[in-house]
């Protein structure tokens, strides 16, 4: 059986995927950034349980945040759909409903009906004029912000109900000067480490500074993914951000505040640092 | 359950779907035409028998045909692929190989693994100066013309072997004044019957001068379904094309050269006349 690591690494090595989206050159209308993600039954979610518009949502969203993540307006979204054998007419209106709610213009899509449900959406949208921004530019001593809290997505049924950050990146791409950004989609150490390895950086992740969601734990910050807040790298932030360290030329370090520092993992930290 | 056809007018009466792409003005760049679908395990093709290359090759193909009925030039795609559980490298590069093959840049993707094998391709191209060919354009008097041979796609494989008519679209929309267009997918019967009814038009069809694959028959030809040859009303052809009726303002009707007129259906025409 393949290794999925390797055979993204493979995929990543053929296509010129810029970062969460495709980037795609439509000068002079613009930049023209592509995502496209599939909700599975049974892998990201479960039809007899989250729903159909859970399905419609989610797909679309995820999308929204990837375009949002790069700086980007999520402008529209194609969907393509399997829905299972026996479905309802409820049912099925639920997924197309559930893919308008995330609140991007549903232009097109496919209906198939087959062994299970699933949605592939496609979203795409226009970067900023100031042009896409990347994983890769994070500079030491810019700072290291996220846009809310962090942690137990799975536990309070935020993967699927959460609201692409894209209000806050239109304000942003405005205010501030964003040198690397990324949605947290995998955790955020992961995703700050993602940034790191593109920008050739290492950080002071400051342990204490993390904003932590009711009834999730640090760990859960740093590891639970799908949160879909926006992680970003600037010389100055603004009052909607919150401060969580600061990239550095050294190594990638989470630090407490009684002093203690450990290395910064992809799953959270070295324990026995 | 749900009633497919009911599902799909309830969908096209609130996106606005423009035939067999989404039409998005992207001034003075162009207008983007994108088209997404999905070939799916047990649904479209047989992970055991057809393989992983015919399902990238189908998914990025069937879009490319779908731009080029627009009189548009495919440029992009992006493909969310679901692997099945225990799939092998060479099985998963096959997925992407076949992808690439079908002549468009793979510029994004989405890899998931599940319980089947899909793969939902979202295809981005741009409509010629010209503007985008509808299938609402055909007028009586206008030719109905076809750019190859029909029928047996199935028996023959074709159906995912085919070569989207993307550089006759380029050499058409030079040189012919297209009136409506699309990609033959369900059938020339039911594929005529969609500009037709768009154009609120009837036509005379003539039976013995459409072009029939060899093993394939007549009704085969009407009713098989994805040719993915091209279907178009113009006043005049040019000599890549294969004239087969007449654009009416009467009934659609297929005519033989014995005088025998009959009623044209979706199923082919009307054997109890």
């Amino acid at each position: 059986m393949v290794r999925e690591r390797d055979l993204l690494r493979w995929i990543a090595d053929r296509a010129p995927v810029g970062d969460d989206c495709a980037v795609l050159e439509c000068a002079p209308w613009g930049t023209l950034l592509v995502s496209t993600d599939s909700v599975i039954d049974g892998v990201h979610l479960r039809w007899d349980r989250e729903g159909p518009e859970a399905f419609g949502y989610k797909a679309v969203a995820r999308g929204m945040s990837d375009v949002a993540a790069m700086g980007g307006e999520p402008l529209w979204a194609v969907i393509a759909v399997c829905l299972p054998k026996g479905v309802t007419e409820e049912q099925a209106h639920g997924v197309y409903r559930g893919a308008e709610g995330a609140g991007c213009a549903l232009v097109g899509g496919d209906t198939s009906f087959g062994p299970l449900a699933y949605v592939a959406a496609t979203v795409f949208g226009r970067a900023h004029a100031k042009g896409p921004v990347l994983r890769s530019g994070a500079r030491p001593s810019d700072g290291i912000f996220v846009t809310g809290p962090l942690g137990g997505s799975y536990e309070s049924g935020r993967h699927y109900r959460f609201t692409p950050r894209v209000a806050e990146v239109k304000r942003l791409m405005d205010q501030v000067d964003i040198s690397a950004m990324i949605d947290l989609s995998d955790g955020l150490s992961t995703d700050l480490l993602h940034i790191l390895e593109a920008s050739g950086a290492g950080c002071r992740l400051e342990a204490e500074a993390i904003p932590v969601n009711e009834g999730a734990t640090l760990e859960g910050a740093l590891t639970d993914g799908e949160d879909y807040e926006l992680l970003l790298t600037a010389r100055e932030g603004d009052e909607g951000l919150v401060r969580i360290g600061t990239i550095t030329d050294g190594e990638a370090v989470l630090v407490f505040s009684d002093g203690r520092e450990e290395a910064l993992r992809a799953r959270g930290w070295e324990h026995e640092g």
